[in-house]
């Protein structure tokens, strides 16, 4: 059985639009039932201003916790330029992430910088980051369309992919940031971004607006990438794409890809728990797609589903 | 652009095992509302015992009324024996459907049959519909899993479809009754099966149970499959099959295929009007998996969803 990796970014990219503010200690009791549920790889938080996202306001106290609690968890948090970058170091964070999105307009309305200048500020922000030995991924946003500019050329998210490679990024994250990919599209961009961007290197990045996160996480698959990021329960939106839900939920990619040959080592039943703690958390129902039947199969007894 | 073809299940497969039964009238409206969305392909009922399934029992005076109303729409009819093909010849069908169940247990409790018996009606079914110059489809069902028995293996789900069309089916439909296929399993199932039954005559007909209906939908068109079936809203279940849920749903395949590069000819702001009325006839929320943001794209006022 081949293996595949999920990053779980429920706690980033999950909740940094959430209404409620979820408390540190809450936070790090949910990244303590991921980790027991078998995620070994988690975006953790963002170093980005608390007043754009005051959810993420105590980043500098979460990382040094979830370091000590779980020192085996693979970590990673968001930084938006060598500012964050800095606070992230000093925290103790030793896996960061990089956003650039493949638009202008994406760029102007969510930093209020051109393309170019968010291209120079990621290079640099991974530079510093490989300088001081971080472990580095850089996520290309809006790589299939975007919300304000349509269709997003091809030839546009293979440069900047391979620019951010060129710049240090050891995983390049393809996102479907508004959730808008179909399979067939998946098939295509991977198809040519595979041959810009080692495969082991590429990882994806689905949102599950149009129901095709699972169909896409398969399409991806087909095309060799073995790196998914993926929220529990389906967590999660982004606050600056119109339109955009939540992540593909870990439960049903967990699934789908145990049903279709590749072990990711993670215990559906474990994530079951996750997400019962997290309702209560955020005060409303979750869940990705199969919930239904994933916690029938639970209440039947069925003891380990798909790891 | 490529094209599939899909059938319309929600009539038969949709409505077997609902709670409301709906009327005469009430179905050829329904069938209307869908062929004017751009359905070509409907099953529209089954020629079963009424007292098994009560809400087939207007199948005789459906059948004329649709006819006659949309002459041009391919129907297709279910019949589980000779007699029942006898009575849908009556009635004027002009295409029928068998339904073989791929395992002994299922045949026993959803027929009082053995697999051998199950496997000679429908062959003699088949051949009688052939000397009367009806068209034919043939159901391989539980093609992947069977809830009684388990896995079902492969060679006998290829043995059974290649009998099937020996007696003449034209279409060989592969179902995934219980709705527990993978990606990764369709892919393998049907790599095989298109070894033994010509692409072209072959179709698929996937429960969406575990969230993976669209997924497996795509791992079908990779694999060649250009025929599908699905139930508008995701309308359905199958009555003898503890825990199976809904066909996959009509306008989540749309959006998938369309946007996938396949073109079916169906309008998915049509498919949303005759969602409307049945769950006025059902007198419950309907809708597949990418119903809110489908709703959402109409009221926006986009015109034409994938065709």
């Amino acid at each position: 059985m081949e293996s595949i990796v999920i990053t779980e970014v429920a706690l980033r990219d999950g909740l940094q639009n959430q209404a409620v503010t979820v408390a540190t200690p809450d936070k790090l009791q949910l990244i303590r039932l991921l980790a027991q549920a078998g995620v070994t790889s988690l975006e953790a938080t963002s170093f980005v201003s608390p007043k754009a996202v005051p959810q993420m306001a105590d980043a500098a106290e979460l990382v040094p916790q979830v370091l000590s609690a779980l020192p085996d968890l693979r970590m990673s948090v968001l930084v938006p330029n060598a500012k964050g970058l800095e606070r992230a170091h000093a925290a103790g964070a030793q896996e960061i992430a990089v956003v650039l999105s493949a638009t202008e307009t994406m760029n102007r309305k969510n930093i209020n910088m051109s393309l170019a200048q968010a291209t120079d500020v990621s290079e640099q922000t991974l530079q510093a980051a490989r300088a001081r030995g971080l472990r580095t991924r850089a996520y290309v946003a809006v790589a299939f369309d975007c919300p304000f500019e349509g269709a997003v050329p091809l030839d546009v998210v293979a440069a900047l992919s391979r620019r951010m490679l060129d710049a240090g990024a050891q995983e390049i994250v393809i996102a479907d940031t508004i959730g808008s990919a179909s399979p067939g599209q998946v098939k295509q961009r991977l198809g040519t971004l595979t041959q810009c961007v080692p495969a082991q290197q590429l990882a994806v990045h689905f949102h599950d607006t149009r129901a095709m996160g699972v169909a896409n996480a398969w399409a991806a698959l087909e095309a060799g990438i073995r790196r998914f990021d993926a929220s529990v329960g389906g967590i999660g939106g982004c606050p600056f794409a119109p339109g955009a839900a939540g992540n593909v939920a870990t439960e049903d990619l967990v699934l789908m890809a145990g049903q279709s040959g590749f072990r990711c080592g993670i215990d559906i039943n474990g994530l079951l728990d996750a997400i019962a703690f997290a309702e209560q958390l955020l005060q409303r129902r979750l869940g990705g797609r199969a919930i239904t039947w994933l916690q029938r199969q639970r209440d039947k007894g069925v003891a380990a589903l798909a790891a």
